[in-house]
């Protein structure tokens, strides 16, 4: 492993006390601290709007941070000394402010504004960092998902952040961009040259991306009701993977060279409108079903009393076509949901089916080769090919994976998404993030798609908790004489 | 598996006490037969020159038919029971050709004549079974390579035996052929959609074949001092393999597609002559050396006091290149010898490099993709692909095995290339032989190698047993900047 020189932080999380800070940023800074790449003078300030204590919060991050079979080791101990806890109304003029001012050094070193919060107060924030002057010259911001509700209120944060913070400073983070699989596709496709003459039609028949939750909405309920799937997962996470999926190779892995050739692909995103969107688009919600032999609500009882009847989807089928030269009439199929039967993400490139057999009825039928992308629950690549069953009795065809399973090839586990992208916010990395460009484009894309489903009047179909969504996306690939790839295994 | 219906078969092996016979040929009949292949009313002849009893020749093929932990089962002691000894010259009017006659059934049941004995008495046997009336409708002929020791033998052999036997009677085997992977380079080739648009210029770089044997020239002296590795093993093996890998699509299947795409293959080797010989191909003669730390001998003192100096390789490197659209630019390097430092055959598909890397330098080097068809002594498939290794220090590229090994992956054990081949006879089905037409023109190629050796006097070079051949064969390839590839894992 080449050894990096790393450089101390002052990570600065708003939302320090949230769900994202406890169960993600806290536990993936320990990790990387660890293994010594969160430097021992670095500083951890966790802001946090309501009052907690700096024991409170350990406590619970500490079952996230240790396995139960460690105890309380020295590493763990020193980690703890990197971390402060204020309370701080960031959106304000809170006298707290003084507090983080005195906390930060006056060098230059790598300061991180990591918001954890809603994306409603970001300008806010934004705006008081600069008014405390809080900024040095190695100021970096990491925004969460999503930015905005719609194409206007992302183009008022970029535009106000903007204000703020250069572009380069801002680290849009998408976790689905730091898992292992999707990173290993950019290698896959532009370190093997046997995939690039392949990677367009006529071979790729079409692409299936999958992101398949079994949960429900859970404790999002409020921001859930007003985003959907589409908002939630589409417009992000899976207009990402199409993205990288999609583009051309670009020049170099500079971020500029990556956002350059995603938003390429965004603008070549044929538009769904009130013409097409019966056809190439299908809303489910989920009703009371099981999950994994247990009852589950339904969407609508979930809510709860202080909601009205609620058209929100959590569940899309979206056929999404590219209208340039690579991808002619090769279909991506995009679907996510919660509620569905399994729990998994996956981008599936179904190749194209050899164009003429050679081989006998009697040998079996030939398969076209799929690439399977496993993003979770584990991370591994497959290619599926034919070959002779081994035998003496004839010449019989036979469909095996050829596997490779990161944890089954690998002996050290392997970082997660919000270890990787941290390491490369300090590092300054931002290949891995959105630009702006990118978000509105997407936007763009989505809200045609919103807006089509209004005109159209178009409800959500219901469909039980714990199976694969509402049949109307199974009809959606059999109109095309296609199928959606739903084993695991 | 589909049940194919068998059918009863009477297999008359001449020169059924030999070596091949008592090795290979009796064994996997023996193999089929337990799987029900071979039916229980079938017969198995053996005829020998000399005379020996049934039993002493049961006695010979028992330890290679029984694993140690079996004893005299059932089946055994029924296969025995098919199996009947003649003493036979049967290159003339022997006595005992009535003997065999009696044996043999009057039904039109299938007759297979297995010719295990030297090729210089193919004519002559053929000529007998003639004229002893032993031909019904239902006849073939199995052939051993070589089928003769130069264009001209070769032809006076296809012709005379062609006057007795219709070609499609005849089966010219090459155990290379039977091999799992051998016949799973055409479903990997033909059933798989994602290896035909790689498979030719520029996309492959160029074509290994090695077949390289650790045994030195042991008890075939006085055949192999005439033959040499050239007429031995390129002329059949070799030159099929490459057949395999190198011909176009055939229409199906059939034994008459197959041999005109090996035909057409064969014609366009680029030829071989005094004018590129020296650049071409490299001889070499091993001298004493050490195999697996074993001191052996040199092929001269192998040889022993019975012959003179001998000039007769037993290695050759070759570099063979096709005049066609597909192959142009890309050599196909054959390799094999005796004596070499491993034991093993495989196919190596080199394909070429990113035209452009987007990876930076620390990052590390970006291998180019390789599929090896792995024929001994595991017979596999391996794709070599370029990852990103996993962890969240920085993008490091690696490369590794995509593996496909029959053991790991099929639980029963495959049959042996002769179990396959003899089925293949029984069943009449001629796709994995050799029909007359490309032994003639792989001759036509190689006479003219042997010739531009001879006129310009070039000489084996030595190499110590146990390495991989002389320098020259690893310079040949250093002057197109490739290397062989040897290891095996």
């Amino acid at each position: 492993m080449p050894h990096l020189k790393e450089q101390s932080v002052e990570m600065v999380i708003f939302g320090g006390s949230g769900d994202l800070s406890i169960l993600k940023i806290l536990p993936a800074l320990y990790n990387r601290f660890l293994d010594g790449q969160i430097l021992g003078d670095s500083q951890i300030i966790c802001l946090s709007k309501e009052e907690i204590s700096k024991d409170a919060l350990l406590n619970k991050i500490k079952q996230n941070c240790l396995h139960s079979n460690q105890s309380n080791t020295n590493s763990w101990k020193k980690y703890c000394q990197l971390i402060s806890v204020i309370t701080l109304d960031a959106t304000i003029e809170d006298s707290n402010w003084a507090s983080l001012n005195k906390l930060l050094s006056h060098k230059n070193i790598i300061r991180v504004f990591y918001l954890a919060t809603p994306p409603s107060i970001y300008v806010a924030i934004a705006e008081q960092l600069a008014h405390q002057k809080l900024l040095n010259n190695n100021t970096r911001l990491v925004l969460e998902k999503p930015i905005g509700n719609d194409l206007q209120s992302a183009k008022l944060i970029n535009q106000k952040v903007g204000n703020v913070f250069k572009e380069e400073q801002i680290y849009r983070i998408d976790h689905y961009l730091g898992k292992e699989s999707v990173q290993n596709l950019l290698v896959l496709r532009f370190a093997n040259a046997i995939f690039e003459p392949l990677w367009r039609t006529p071979h790729i028949d079409s692409v299936q991306i999958t992101v398949a939750e079994t949960l429900g909405v859970e404790g999002r309920v409020d921001y859930y009701h007003q985003a959907g799937a589409l908002r939630d997962m589409v417009q992000n996470h899976l207009l990402q993977l199409l993205c990288l999926t999609a583009m051309e190779a670009p020049l170099s892995l500079d971020a500029k060279d990556i956002r350059n050739e995603k938003v390429k692909v965004l603008n070549c995103l044929k538009i769904i409108d009130r013409n097409n969107v019966t056809e190439k688009t299908v809303r489910g919600q989920y009703s009371a079903g099981a999950i994994n032999g247990k009852a589950v609500k339904g969407y609508q009882e979930e809510l709860g009393h202080g909601f009205s009847f609620s058209d929100t989807e959590t569940f899309v089928t979206i056929k999404a076509e590219l209208d340039n030269w690579r991808w002619s009439g090769v279909p991506f199929y995009l679907r996510t949901g919660k509620r569905m039967a399994q729990r998994y993400s996956e981008i599936v490139i179904q190749f194209a089916h050899i164009p003429h057999s050679i081989f006998s009825e009697d040998s079996g039928t030939v398969e076209a080769n799929r690439l399977i992308i496993r993003l979770q629950p584990d991370e591994g690549v497959k290619v599926s090919m034919m070959i002779k069953e081994p035998g003496a009795g004839g010449l019989r065809l036979k469909s095996v994976p050829l596997n490779l399973t990161y944890a089954d090839t690998f002996d050290n586990n392997y970082s997660n998404a919000y270890e990787r992208l941290l390491m490369d916010v300090i590092r300054g990395n931002s290949t891995l993030f959105m630009h702006r460009d990118e978000v509105e484009v997407a936007w763009t894309w989505i809200d045609g798609i919103l807006k089509a489903w209004e005109d159209k009047n178009i409800k959500p179909k219901k469909y039980p908790a714990g199976c694969n969504g509402p049949i109307d996306s199974d009809l959606l690939l059999d109109r095309d004489a296609r199928q959606w790839h739903n084993n695991l295994v």
